[in-house]
Order: structure tokens, then sequence, then C-alpha cells
């Protein structure tokens, strides 16, 4: 029997949207908090199987989540093409220099290599995961990726990426080239190892112009599952374009994705148009999660209302915040799943 | 004669469309540069009729821009109201407690007379400037402010206001009433002082779920105007509510402006449709006209074949960056001004 998660995602209208959280495996609990504190490297952390795929898991066994997500991160991706990525202990993650792009390019066919802890952890993740829940798979999105690797840290503003776009497009355009081509392998080694599903973040997809916006954003993604295509991959795919604003529907029309997830900010309105083109994942404000009370439940009642008549994933607009309380993670996984 | 500017802005499509860049006064200007480190104090020298309105001329005298926007900033309305504000060189301002609500309030009536050096420079560039070139006026919108005033300092995340629009929502409206009327109160005074139209800037539109974005931005954007007209203000009003996404049109729907700002990442085709509502306002992308060359040449086109049938007038999409090179802006009005 197919899980609801993937029916949903597959285009039908479940009696219930199918539910899981971003950053469900993470430190607003406090078995992930105890288990990352023997850790303390997070690169590490990351590629050992033993202790991602327990972090995984976690979150499946306290709560009703339909789909796990393999515990990773979308900057492995740059250790394994010569960045170093360090992670320093309350700060974002600072890159080391950037590798000229041949450099890259020639270490590509080893990424899959490189990261074939993230597959054992995904392989022994879907063993002991029950049949009728999923497990997705990710990773960054080309551009996403290629502004950390640019600017070396994950500020806001992405001075550098932003800058280069213009003043340097054919590097740019050959960077993101280079991670077309490794996330291409890297997640078709991860549908291999067990991934039923895999999502694409992009987490800056924000603040682009148009034309920008088609040759940084969409463009590269589209080319990334055409070429996931090509490899073999059938499994469906989840685009998270978050920031994407007024040009979400451009979005949709063009990346051939089975999900598009939404942001917080995405109207209701908008997201039930974009049923018909998609299934809809989203789009609950983490702090309203966190903040609980009536105003969540006119929220989550308001999302049903709007969507519940169209293929949705209930998940969050964005990853859950480490200060939310457990209670209203459950209490919201009540209302929607009556469990 | 009126102004272009102020023809376009009433919904005239003109034979080219105004131009005014955001931030046109400020550190690109070697003169600004000169004058701004005779006055350290940042808030001393908005407050200084003599400087601030030199510093809002130089660029008219350079430049063959269509209006003036006077040289003051979003945050002097909070040190009005009683809450202390400091700009540190090279950081972003640092605000003090936050007075008590009801402290803000018994203050609201004496915030025009505080501000009353911002409408002292407003008179003196009206006087300066010749007639066919428009002077603006500005605030901050009311959700903007707050965040500034409630976070204590310009994050992007905003973690406190935003955390506080759920968690303490009395509170946070409360806020939003006072300064909708502390607004109101200080754009009248900077109408009357001689003002030609009004800017109202909401740099933090972004992120908000739409019943949030209702409640936060465009209720209180609507309540101010309504004041404004209620204290006898007839000049037009411009709303540039920043990061608005893909509630765009939902802003241009509800709050009553004559103009619209749109920011970098608003397609062609949607400034297009708003331009049956609205005149528009934008919005080049300042990275562009930092880098210059061939790609900045064919957005601006892009941009005229777009919107040059409409109301429209020529502007970036945020404000102008320190680094961009005077050649690009000359070269920019060159283009849209054939001066």
């Amino acid at each position: 029997m197919t899980s609801l998660f993937l029916r949903a995602l597959n285009g039908e209208t479940t009696a219930r949207p199918p539910v899981w959280f971003m950053r469900q495996a993470g430190r607003y609990l406090p078995e992930y908090r105890e288990l990352r504190a023997k850790a303390p490297n997070f690169v590490a952390f990351c590629l050992n199987p033993e202790m991602a795929a327990e972090v995984t898991l976690q979150p499946m066994r306290r709560f009703a989540f339909d789909a796990a997500i393999v515990f990773a991160d979308i900057l492995l991706i740059c250790q394994a093409l010569g960045q170093n990525v360090a992670f320093e202990a309350g700060e974002g993650p600072r890159l080391g220099p950037l590798p000229a792009v041949s450099a890259m390019r020639d270490r590509i066919e080893g990424v899959a290599r490189a990261l074939s802890p993230v597959g054992e952890t995904l392989s022994r993740v879907r063993t002991a995961l029950e049949p009728e829940r999923a497990l997705i798979g990710f990773c960054g999105a080309p551009w996403t990726v290629a502004c950390y690797m640019l600017d070396g840290e994950g500020r806001e503003e992405r001075p550098a990426a932003r800058r280069f776009a213009y003043e340097q497009p054919e590097m740019v355009d050959a960077l993101l080239g280079v991670l077309v081509e490794a996330s291409a392998q890297y997640l078709a080694m991860q549908a291999k190892a067990g991934a039923d599903a895999l999502q694409l973040f992009e987490s800056w997809a924000e603040g682009l112009p148009d034309a920008l916006f088609e040759r940084l954003v969409t463009g590269p993604q589209t080319r990334l599952i055409a070429r996931l295509r090509e490899l073999g991959v059938t499994v469906p795919v989840i685009g998270f374009p978050r920031g994407a604003g007024a040009s979400y529907a451009a979005y949709a029309e063009r990346v051939p994705t089975q999900g598009i997830g939404l942001d917080t900010s995405v109207p209701l309105e908008l997201g039930r148009r974009l049923q018909a083109q998609r299934t809809i994942q989203g789009a609950l404000d983490p702090l309203l999660l966190r903040a609980g009370g009536p105003e969540l439940d006119r929220r989550v009642e308001a999302m049903s209302q709007a969507w519940g008549a169209g293929p949705w994933i209930f998940n969050l607009g964005h990853g859950i915040l480490p200060d939310t309380p457990i209670a209203h993670v459950e209490a919201t996984l009540r209302r929607i799943t009556g469990a």
C-alpha cells in the first residue's frame, strides 16, 4: 500500500493531509540535544550513519509524522566538491576558499561516493521505518548552495553571490552547472539508498528580479530534475522555493516537480490556485507553532478550509524553531491526524 | 504647470517616466560624504535643516532627477516618542528601552513639534528647488518602525517583533495604533511644510502569513492614510511594501495610495497588472545599477517595454548602494530622460 504521503504527493486528495515538519529532527527535542552533545563536529555528526539514522528516527517515535526526512545538511555537497565547511557553535557555517570551477568539476563523479554515509543513513532508516511512513531525501538547490559557496557564510544579504551574479555571470553559471550535475548524482544515490521522495531546498529564492529568478532558480532546478530523470530516478520531487513571493506561480509553471513547498508568506488563496498544478506542501508559520494558543488553532482550521479539498501535505513554512514546546507539536498533530 | 512626477503619480501615462532614486542623497556622492564627516551624530545631522537641505539638494544639482526626497530617517519618530536612537559608525541603529505605550501616547501630540526641523528642511528645499521638480516627504510604515522599536535594532529576522505579534498581540496592536496617529501627524506637518507627495516605507513586509500581513501591514497603513485625509492632507501617497511578494496585489487592493513602490523581485508582468490600479514606482535592482554594462541597458529597456504604456515612476527597487559608480547613475538617467 502506498503511503499517505506519497499518495498526496502524487496528486491525490487524501482524507486528511499527510504531515511532516521541516527540521522535525532537531534541537527542540531533548533526545536530539543529548545525542548532539556527544558529537561536537556537526559535519562528522551528519556523516555518521548510526547517529544520523537515530536522529532521523527520533521524531518518528514521538510523533505521528507521515514522513521522515534524512538528517543531513545542504552544505555537505560543498565539502564533497572540495570546499571546506565548518560549523562553529552558536554561529552559522563558515566555508573555506572556493576551489576553481575546473577542480570542482573533476570531483563531481566522486560526490556520491563522498556522501555515501548519507545513503547508509537512508538505508538504515528505511529498514527501521514502518512501510506506511515515507522517507525523504534532499539537497540544497543550486543557487542556494552557490550563495553559501560564494559568500563563505550564510548571510541574509548574500552580497558576494548577488554581486557576482551580475558582475561575473560566466563564473556563477559555471558553478551552478557543477552543482546541477553534482546534486543530481547525489540525489540519485539517495533514491537508490531508499529515499521515497526528494526535496530541493531553495532557501534563498527571494529578492531576485524575474530575469535572475529564471537564470538562477528555475533554470538550474529544471535542469537538475531533467538530469535526475536521465539517471533513471523516478521518485517524486518537491521543490521549495522559499521567498519566491510573486514568482511562485512562475516557479510552478516552469519547474516540473510533483510538489511545491509554500513558505509562510504564501496567501491561502494563492496556495489554492497552485493546487490546480501541484501538490502543495506547507505552510504554517513556525512562530505561530511556537506561540500556540487559539490563534494557532484558528490558522490550522483556516488552512484546512482553504486547502483540504486539493492535494496537500501539511508542513511548516520554514524549519521548526528550537524553543518550540513539544506540546504544541503534539496538539497540532492531533488536530491534523486525529490520533 | 504640474511636475512630471506628480502627473505620473496622479495616474497619467507620461511621455517618459519621471525618475528619482531611493537614497539618492547618500554615501555614493563624494559631496555627501564630505558634509557627513563634519557631523558625527547622524540624528543631529538629520535634524539640522541647513545640512539636511543641502544633502537633499546635492543629487538634484548633479542629476536630472524629477523629484527630491527630504533627507531624514524613518527612526526619528521613535526618538520623538521617547525611545532613544543611536547610530554607531559602521553599524545599524541601536534603540534604547521601549517606553510604555501610555507614555508614548502622551507624546503623540508633540511629535510634529519635535520633528519640526524636518519641516524646516522641506521648506528650504521647496524654496530652492525648481517648480517643475517635486519634493517627497516620508515616514516609516507602522509595522516597520515597530520592528525596530521592539527588536531594538535592525535585524533581518526581527525575532522579538515577530514573536510579540503572536504572543503579545494587544501590546503590538497598541504600539501600531500609536505609530499610526504619530505618523499621520508627522506626515501632515511635512505636507504643510512643502512636501508635494508622501511615501510610506514598509521595509519589512516580507515573510508574513496573509492574516498577519493584513493585521500588521495593510490595516495600519490604511488607517494612517485615512487619518491623514481627516487631517486635511490632500497630496498623493506612495506605499512601498518591500517584500510583499505574493501579497502585492492584495496590498494594492486594500491600501488607498496613489502610487505603489515595487521592490526588485516584482516580475515585470505583475507590475504591468498593478498599473491598472495604481501608478507603479520602481524597480531596478540596485546591484545591477552598480554592476552596469549591457545587462543594465537591457533591463532598463525591458522595464520600458513592459511599463512604458502605463503610469510609471522610474526608480530602484531598494536604496542605491554606497559603492555605485556615479557614471552608472548618469548613464541610466540619460537613457530615461534623454537629457
